[in-house]
């Protein structure tokens, strides 16, 4: 029996036109568009002979019992930054969806294990700066006193916020309760990225989320006058953080998949008539392989600190967050190669940059892979953010068979 | 007879009291406190046989009658920057006081040349960014239609702060007849750098302004994923920028007075997640020399055409502002250096970096040389700025002996 893409691509299509304007998806967590996209889901949901209920955090759980206990999880999330994308996170609620209604009918109504659809809560993290709010909930890394007092844009707190939507911030832990008998985890996603466009391939299995070290690096110099200042009597912070964003370059192209990125400097008192005396940057370094990481971390901390001291300066390094890297599970890996195979002929593996959901419930210790599908120049959180529909068709034809096998995986075990 | 240093040096400390406050001296143009900082001096004219009168735009002339027309022209500035210190103007009116009183006092009254004292209005332009306002009105440089609409921090248009002062935008080309008769412009200033000092010289002859080219450099690349986006795959509009900011200083020490600076650099979006997709960078590059200045532009834009194409970004110029060098009397030059010799033993030649009131004069064609002075630390515009007293006492006797070699330079002509 084959799984209705086309209609898991309608679906995708009609979420956009009641929750999208002209500058894009405007379902921001806990707001107005994000509780109208979820009941317009439920409404979907109420044709399936389902359980649902929303958790201690705030997600939405959708289960289908099965003759076993053991349980099959498929989600993503339908939050979305502003001005974002049609496919970010509802491209693999609604394939979920699409598996369970393909899995319900083969079954009539009772599949082998049991089947649970998750809509996390605030994957983005765009309105209060927190992501992965509930699938960390689930997965008990929630940072509940870090989290309470931080407020968005119009100095709403997130605790009123969640609060609004029926969620207690001191009792979100309780969500770890859905962990009880889950045997495996899938994510569809898009990539969000530009490799696979670039290699001409629709699909990759994901080998884990990059680990993350994320850092504020200050240079300090002396403000000097543009015009009366010798070149040799500069300590010019801008030169020390200019050689920097060029080194972690060099550092990160040592190794095939990581990331290092520069992505915001500020240059004080920052007018063209004075030499910069203090210049911030902000560095981003990814990779999946913790001790990769690790070494890129050191090398840029050595690398601004040989910088400073050429330029008569000083640094200061303040880190403002890391994560572990978070590989997947082997033989789902393989599992969801093969599933890409089947479908579409040639397959890949990558890791993920971006975070997801995914990595907080690998991270728990359920047995997790993600499936990429292409994007289309390589764009996400905005409005252009595309996928060809025949790709969106190999996507959820090859989650489906990577759902089949993965029941039998449970099943064998 | 001797010029009274002292005195001169006791007014900087009266004026200091009276227009400071303790985050430094706030005699910001066209406001209160340099308006009480004009009257106070104006009494202290008062005790010599002098015209006085504001010209159209504001700059203030004190004029003691000589046997003959030809006139010498000494001056400087009492308006300074927000937080600004003691010395940055305030030394040259008072030192032409000081001079004007003894040639007064050693000729009865009648020396034989006419003197005049000027004190330029809005020399920093700190208020409405419009520097050199009076002397450059004096010269017939001014640029009317562009700065009648500047406006304030409040608001507030230069149009009306100057009409709240007696002057009309308009008319302020009229101070153009202020050049009548003027045979040389003398002006005592703190060196605003580190050179000075670092020679452990109290004193130079200033060779002229350094000619000025200024402009914003924006790179354009392509805004991605700091996680998602590979290395080779990017479009980094920050590292185009990074190579011209350090470029810039090659570019500068080929020449061994020119100065080339990156005094801003803006990253858009500028988060940490994001590969920088547009760079916005500010270059002020300056020599005495007009053929080493447009070398040094020339190679600036050549190397960021360059760096744009190494990391595929695009790369726009645009002119802030530029002004040609404008070099000094050669001959008041030596008189300038004889005076020094004779007064602190040794002498040194140097370009001025930052721009000054005497550029204008000399631009109109009135033969002009500056004197300056040693500043600590080489810091200016704040409150720190300081000269040693045996250095401000050197200063004023020498440039005394200037305008007595100048007196008889204008005579023998």
């Amino acid at each position: 029996m084959a799984v209705d893409a086309n209609a898991a691509i309608g679906l995708l299509k009609e979420l956009r036109t009641l929750t999208a304007d002209e500058n894009g998806a405007q379902r921001l967590a806990w707001g107005p568009l994000w509780l109208k996209a979820r009941a317009w889901f439920q409404d979907k949901l109420r044709e399936l002979p389902v359980e649902h209920h929303l958790d201690a955090a705030g997600n939405s759980w959708t289960t289908l019992h099965g003759a076993s206990q053991k349980t099959l999880i498929l989600g993503s999330h339908l939050d979305s930054v502003p001005n974002g994308g049609w496919l970010d996170g509802c491209l693999g609620v609604m394939a979920a969806f699409a598996v369970v209604s393909r899995v319900c009918e083969e079954y009539n109504g009772k599949p082998p294990v049991t089947l649970r659809l998750v809509d996390w809560a605030d994957e983005e993290g765009a309105r209060f700066g927190r992501s992965l709010f509930g699938s960390s909930a689930f997965a008990g890394t929630h940072t509940i006193d870090e989290d309470r007092g931080r407020t968005d844009a119009t100095g709403m707190r997130l605790e009123d916020a969640v609060a609004a939507c029926g969620v207690n911030i001191d009792a979100i832990g309780e969500a770890a309760a859905e962990r009880k008998n889950a045997a495996a985890y899938l994510e569809l996603h898009i990539e969000q990225g530009p490799v696979l466009e670039a290699m001409g391939l629709p699909l990759a299995a994901v080998l884990g989320t990059k680990g993350v070290e994320r850092h504020a690096i200050t240079f300090y110099g002396q403000e000097a006058h543009s015009g009366s200042t010798p070149m040799k009597a500069r300590r010019d912070a801008l030169a020390a953080a200019a050689k920097l964003a060029l080194e972690i370059r060099t550092i990160a192209t040592r190794h095939p998949d990581a990331v290092c990125t520069v992505g915001s400097v500020k240059t004080f008192p920052g007018i063209v008539t004075a030499v910069v005396g203090r210049c911030e940057a902000k560095l981003d370094q990814r990779d999946l392989d913790a001790q990769i990481l690790a070494r890129m971390y050191r090398e840029a901390q050595e690398k601004s600190a040989q910088f400073a001291a050429e330029e008569g300066c000083t640094v200061e390094w303040s880190r403002i967050w890391n994560i572990a890297p978070e590989p997947f599970h082997p033989r789902l890996i393989e599992l969801c190669e093969e599933a890409i195979r089947e479908s579409a002929g040639q397959s890949h593996r990558m890791p993920s940059g971006p975070l997801h959901d995914a990595a907080e419930v690998s991270h728990a210790g359920i047995p997790t892979v993600m499936m990429f599908v292409q994007s289309l120049h390589g764009i996400s959180h905005n409005k252009i953010e595309d996928t060809s529909e025949e790709h969106l068709r190999l996507a959820i034809t090859a989650f489906d068979k990577l759902a089949s096998k993965t029941i039998d995986w449970i099943q064998a075990q």
